[in-house]
């Protein structure tokens, strides 16, 4: 894969980081997103600190990933992932792919990601989008679709 | 997609966290895929602290991201990204498609994902492995494979 230049500045990756660049952040999302929805549930399975855990999920309501409820009967809150959350599910793959293949050791669980029946492996790949079909990363190209400013030079390379 | 139980201890979205989960390390290493190799050139784009910045290109070379060599002529040094952090394109993909959607506006850079001759644009998707055919997340199940405990119960959904 080429990266080719592009500015820092605006950049989508720097512009989701500022999101969801921060790992207690990343790790309340993949608990809500597995149906985990209530304050001492993210304490309990993140051991984060109390503050730290009503900051992050005050910051995450304001950010429009999860939303706030009212639990019917309890004075507790539910909190559930948005579309916005939801749609974090490549970062997500991505991320248990990686540190499973790099970071991982035999007490790693193994995240297996199958068609919805079962029965087919599947995994994240770049696909041409007129077809569908698997394309090696190797052989994709990224550029700035919108250039801001003339190119930059000095690649070091 | 549905994301059913498994353990938060040694599950690999927080092993890579560990190591990735800091959105300075994030953009350090989208940098150095870009072809940056010098602390200047970090510095210049990231605008980050000296500090800051040398402590971070110090953890990446102790977790095997980045490679330290001499530049000959000079008493500098150059960072080269190694093979375990190239093989973050797709956690770095799903991040720039992410926030181009949900974050980005008018101003922010597009990334243009194509197959290497330009000719063809490609996206991160899910792919069934035995034939490589693109399959829709909605219909992709993840499961642990290889459970350390009984399954959890208590889903609060």
């Amino acid at each position: 894969m080429t990266l080719k230049n592009y500015a820092s500045q605006k950049c989508p990756i720097a512009e989701a980081l500022r999101i969801v660049g921060d790992q207690w952040t990343i790790l309340i999302l993949r608990d809500a997103l597995m149906g985990y929805s209530r304050f001492e549930e993210f304490q309990g399975r993140l051991g984060i600190s109390r503050n730290l855990l009503a900051r992050r999920l005050k910051q995450l309501v304001a950010d429009g990933l999860l939303e706030k409820t009212a639990i019917a009967g309890s004075r507790r809150s539910a909190y559930r992932p948005t579309d916005k959350a939801g749609d974090l599910h490549f970062v997500l793959a991505a991320l248990a792919d990686w540190g499973g293949r790099w970071q991982g050791d035999a007490e790693t669980t193994r995240l297996a990601y199958t068609t919805d029946d079962g029965a087919t492996p599947v995994g994240l790949r770049f696909v041409r989008l007129p077809d569908g079909t698997a394309v090696d990363w190797s052989d994709v190209r990224v550029e700035r679709s919108r250039p801001r400013r003339r190119r930059e030079t000095g690649q070091s390379r």
